[in-house]
């Protein structure tokens, strides 16, 4: 079997970063795929790159540029032909770094730039990528023996339990909740069009806890400390989530420690 | 009690330009306010204005410029100091008038444009409009007894029923899909916001059915007659819900004949 090919989107830092550590340390055969706006600047990947060489590839990819993932695309085509996973990983809570508190904080302005980044930015990764998972070799999730239900690739959109609109009992963060509801629908329509006939990609929701990330760090101070994940212990029990994926789990959201969430 | 006032967002066709009719009709005191882009090319809505001399008023309100919207919640404080209904009508499929039938017709213009002019626009709309809301004299709906139970207002944005995550089993149709749902999380945080402390103002999501309209033309052969809807019916079963609305049925979505729609 040919060695797994994971592609992680927005991995400079945070998640992502986590993601693409992750699997070069616990996965020998897989080759990355470190997808980030600015690889120049990004100097922990850089090192993640030096330390593994061969196996960790950047590309330099803005998900709010439609020309970029097409072309980020092409590259990974004309390199591998395949890939076996994407994990979108790239979010912002609000371009003002805080979350809406109130009406008065909502702009037009920053609810579509949440939105180019968090919900539209996966959707044109899943077009242009769909692709090349559909002739992966199924290296990552769990393959059930008959052929007919096991799977060729994995999209993982990292959502936010703030994007469950049946959970929603506080308000507030009105760009990121959409986004993330959005982001939710567009799984749910991609698992559905890449669960028909064959190959199939697995597509769902993950939410990774509340992890001490740039994201989340103008709240840190509100989250009892045992509430606030690493960003290790959040990719560990995600990754743990991501190998026992199959077309029966496609299609919805989950928890980082399992348990459906509602939409 | 001072005459109620309605405001109808999209109103130059389809359900928001029946939307004034019904109300001009059906409430003898009612004042209406239609917001269009274009209120020159809006031949049907100038005859209505000519039949209700003094009872409704055209504004030009491109719902996609934030410019647009304060300006004429600033005419509407000006002219009435208040307002009892708010419904937020228009939409569309996608700028090409089709849905995506694949993630091929996918593109990151598309999918903002229609979020743009079904998600954002309305979210703006409540920003710049709830605090005329909450100066509202519950001219619509049904208001409870008890005080602290009433509502001086209603916003009611149109949703529909391809916009609920868990009832998606067909797919496709991805803008319109994913801007329906995250309306649908702005219809839920307003309720939330709009619902704390008083004047309360309910928020729903409500389904029309599939209706006779621009929009669903280009479908109108798949559909049973029986199952499209006249915009006149639509608004009839739609203005029913309205009427009994209430604090008690805030922040949820329904369907045309009342069932609760699933998120």
């Amino acid at each position: 079997m040919a060695a797994p090919v994971a592609l992680i989107q927005g991995s400079s830092r945070g998640l992502g970063l986590e993601f693409c550590r992750h699997i070069l340390r616990n996965r020998a055969s897989a080759a990355v795929l470190a997808t980030c706006r600015d690889p120049e600047g990004a100097a922990e990947l850089r090192g993640l790159e030096a330390q593994h060489p061969g196996r960790l590839t950047v590309l330099r990819l803005d998900v709010s540029r439609e020309e970029d993932i097409r072309g980020a695309a092409l590259r990974v085509k004309e390199s591998f032909g395949r890939l076996d996973l994407i994990v979108n990983s790239s979010a912002m809570l609000h371009p003002s770094g805080r979350g809406e508190t109130s009406l008065r904080d909502v702009s037009a302005e920053g609810i579509i730039s949440t939105l180019t980044t968090n919900t539209v930015g996966p959707l044109v990764m899943a077009k242009y990528f769909a692709p090349l998972l559909q002739k992966g070799g199924g290296g990552f999730g769990q393959q059930p023996v008959e052929k007919p239900k096991q799977h060729s690739g994995l999209i993982v959109n990292i959502t936010a339990k703030v994007g469950s609109i049946g959970d929603n009992g506080l308000g507030g963060w009105y760009s990121y909740r959409m986004s993330k509801a959005a982001l939710n629908m567009a799984t749910r329509n991609l698992s559905i069009e890449l669960g028909r006939g064959r190959p199939k990609v697995v597509c769902v929701s993950l939410h990774p806890g509340t992890v001490s990330t740039d994201l989340s760090r103008p709240y840190h101070k509100n989250v009892p400390t045992d509430k606030l994940f690493s960003t290790e212990h959040s990719v560990n029990c995600l990754m743990s989530l991501i190998d026992a994926l199959n077309m029966e789990k496609t299609g919805k959201a989950y928890n980082w420690d399992g348990a459906e969430l509602p939409w």
